[in-house]
C-alpha cells in the first residue's frame, strides 16, 4: 500500500511544517493545536447564522444546574401534605406522643426515609393506607433528592476539601480543579465519609445528652436510624429529640445512601480507567487499521482513530456512530465524502426550493 | 473555499460511483458500506499479529457476565455468618421467638434488608454491636445484588416478556432483540412492575392465610416490609411465616429497589433520546464545520462529524478525545496525519532497535 502519504498534499500548509523525522523528541504534539479564532470563509447569508445556534454549555450539554427549587418545593409539599394528613388522623395513630404537630412531621420523616421505628404506628384502616401511600412516594422523593441535591452539595464540599488539602502547596484554582476532575469519585467518597462521621458523632452525643441513653445505646440507635433499619426499641421520644430527629434523620439517611452510591462510582471509575489504559497502550495491528478506516481511503485519520478507540473503550456503540453517519450522508449533498461550506449552501438551496 | 471536492480523487474507486445529483431519493446511504472481509495489504510479520489482539466482546467491552457465583457465595457467607453469630447470642435477643435457627436467619434477613420490624431486638451490648455491623455490610450486599444480579434477571425476563408480546405478530428473534434494544429501560420497568405485583399479591394472600391477618393489615404489612419501613406492629410471627419471610423479604425489597432504579433509567433514556434527536436535526453552520475539523484540512470528514456530534450529545468529552489524540500522534511515526501500515512497521522498527 502506497497510500500512507496520499493525503499529504492536501494537508500541507494547514499543518505545521515539522520535518518528518522519526526523532521521538520532536515536538509533534503540536500538530493539531488549532487557532480557534480563525473562522472558515463565511459565505452564508448572515440571517441563517444564529438560528439553530449551539446552546450555551450548561443548559443542555453541561451538568444541569441542580434544581434546588424543585427539591425544596417537592419536599415541602410532601412534608406539608403529610403533616396535615397525619395530624388529621392523629387519633388513629398510637404510641409515644409529644406535641401533635411535631409528631405528625416526625412520623412523616420516619415513614418517608423508611426508618419506621414503630414508636408511632397507625391503628386504623385509613391511617394504615395513608402510611402505605406516603412510604412509596417518600422513597421516590428520597431517590430524587439523592439524584439532584446530594450530589451537588457533595461537589461543593469536594472543592472545599481539595482546596484545604492543597493549602500548604501553592497551587492555583486550575490545578485544584484538575485534581478534582481526575479523582472526582474518590474525593466525593471522602467528603461523604466525613459527613457520615459528623452525623454519627452528633447523633450519638445528642441521644446521650438529651434522650439520656447510655453511649452504646445511643450509637446503636444512630446506626439503626441512618441505615433505615429502625427496630424501634430505641428512638426519639422527647419533644427536643423529635425536633432534632426531623432534620437529622433526613440528612443522615441521605448521606449514607449517597456514600454507597459514591463507593460504587469509585469502583466504576477504577474499572473504566484500567480499560482506557489498556485500550490506549494496546498495539495497533493492520486488522485494527482496516476496521478503523471509516471512509475506506486506506489510511486512518486522527478522527477515525479516536472513534475506533472510543468504541474499544465502550464509551460509544456502533449504533451511535451509524445514527450520526446517516445524518452525515444526508448533509453531504455533493457526496464528496466530506462536509464543506458548499454542502451547507447546497442544503440551504434545496431547502428553500422545496 | 474550493476544497469541498478536494478529497474526491482519493476516494474515487473506493466509493460507489453514484452520480452526484442532489436527488434526495438517490441511494446515497450505501457509500460507506464496506466489505469487512477484505483485509488491508498485510505487510507485517505474522508473528506480530495475534499478539495484543482484540479480546472477544463480552470479556472486556460487552456487558460483563453477571457473577452469579459471586452473589451466591457472598450471600451464603453473609447469611451463614449472620446465623451463627445471632444463634450464639440468641439469649441476648428478645421478642417473639419460634425456632432458634430459623429466628437467627430471619433476624439476619430483616436486618440486612433494613426492614427492622423490631419483633426481635438485641438487648445486650454485644448483640447490639453485632446488629450494627450486620446492617452496614447487609446494605452493601443488597447494593451488590442490585448491581449484579437483579439487572441480569430482569434482562432475562424482559426477553420473555417481549417474546410474549410479539407472539401474535410473526416476527423473528432479530426484531425482538431490536425492539428490546430501543426500549430497554421501558420493558425492564414493566417486568419489574409485574414482579412487584406478584410479590404484593403473594405476600398479602400468605399473611391473610397463614398469619391470619385481615386483608388490610396483610397489605399494610406487605407495603411496610417491601419498602423496608418495618414499623413492626405487624410482622411474621409463626414458624411457617418466618420461613416464607426469609425468601420473600429479600426478593421483594430487591425488586422494589430495582424498580426505582429502572424508573430513573427510563427518565435518563428519555432525556438522552431527546438530546440525540435535537443534536441530529440541528442545522450545521460554518462555525460548526470549523469546530468539527480536527485535522484542519478545511473539510469535515465523516469521522470528524461523528466526533463533533458525539461531543454535542455529551456522550464523550474533549478530555476523552485529547487523550486518544496524544496516543495517535505517538503512533503516527511518519507524521503524515494519518495512520497506515507503514506507521506500524516504523513503530515496530523503533521498538526493536531501542
Amino acid at each position: 500500500m502506497a497510500s500512507n502519504g496520499a493525503n499529504q498534499p492536501l494537508l500541507s500548509g494547514l499543518v505545521d511544517p515539522t520535518p518528518q523525522t522519526n526523532n521521538k523528541d520532536a515536538p509533534k504534539r503540536r500538530r493539531f493545536r488549532r487557532c480557534k479564532s480563525a473562522p472558515l470563509a463565511d459565505v452564508l447569508d448572515p440571517e441563517i447564522k444564529g438560528k439553530d445556534s449551539i446552546p450555551s454549555s450548561g443548559s443542555i450539554f453541561g451538568k444541569p444546574h441542580p434544581n434546588f427549587m424543585k427539591v425544596a418545593v417537592y419536599l415541602s409539599m410532601y412534608l406539608g401534605g403529610g403533616t396535615i394528613c397525619f395530624y388529621s388522623v392523629r387519633n388513629q395513630i398510637e404510641g409515644t406522643k409529644t406535641d401533635a404537630i411535631l409528631d405528625s412531621v416526625y412520623f412523616c420523616i420516619v415513614t418517608m426515609t423508611t426508618v419506621g421505628y414503630g414508636d408511632l404506628v397507625p391503628n386504623s384502616v385509613l391511617s394504615k393506607l395513608l402510611a402505605c401511600g406516603f412510604v412509596f412516594s417518600g422513597m421516590g422523593l428520597v431517590g430524587f433528592i439523592l439524584s439532584k441535591f446530594a450530589d451537588y452539595l457533595a461537589e461543593k464540599q469536594e472543592f472545599l476539601l481539595v482546596t484545604a488539602l492543597h493549602k500548604h502547596q501553592n497551587v492555583g484554582t486550575t490545578n485544584i480543579l484538575k485534581d478534582i476532575e481526575s479523582n472526582k469519585a474518590r474525593y466525593k467518597c471522602i467528603v461523604m465519609l466525613i459527613n457520615l462521621v459528623v452525623h454519627i458523632v452528633a447523633g450519638t452525643i445528642f441521644l446521650f445528652v438529651v434522650e439520656k441513653m447510655n453511649l452504646i445505646d445511643a450509637f446503636y440507635c444512630v446506626c439503626s436510624t441512618m441505615t433505615t433499619l429502625g427496630y424501634g426499641d430505641r428512638s426519639f421520644s422527647t419533644t427536643g429529640g423529635r425536633v432534632f430527629a426531623v432534620f437529622w434523620i433526613l440528612t443522615s439517611t441521605v448521606s449514607l445512601g449517597q456514600f454507597f452510591l459514591y463507593v460504587a462510582e469509585v469502583n466504576t471509575e477504577k474499572r473504566q480507567k484500567a480499560l482506557v489504559k489498556w485500550v490506549l497502550t494496546r498495539r495497533m495491528t493492520n486488522v485494527d487499521l482496516e476496521a478503523a478506516d471509516i471512509d475506506d481511503d486506506g489510511v486512518v485519520s486522527a478522527a477515525e482513530f479516536v472513534i475506533y478507540k472510543l468504541k474499544e473503550m465502550g464509551k460509544i456503540s456502533q449504533d451511535d456512530v451509524s445514527q450520526i453517519m446517516e445524518e452525515f450522508e444526508d448533509l453531504d449533498v455533493d457526496q464528496s465524502g466530506t462536509l464543506s461550506p458548499s454542502d451547507i449552501i447546497l442544503a440551504q438551496d434545496s431547502q428553500t426550493k422545496s
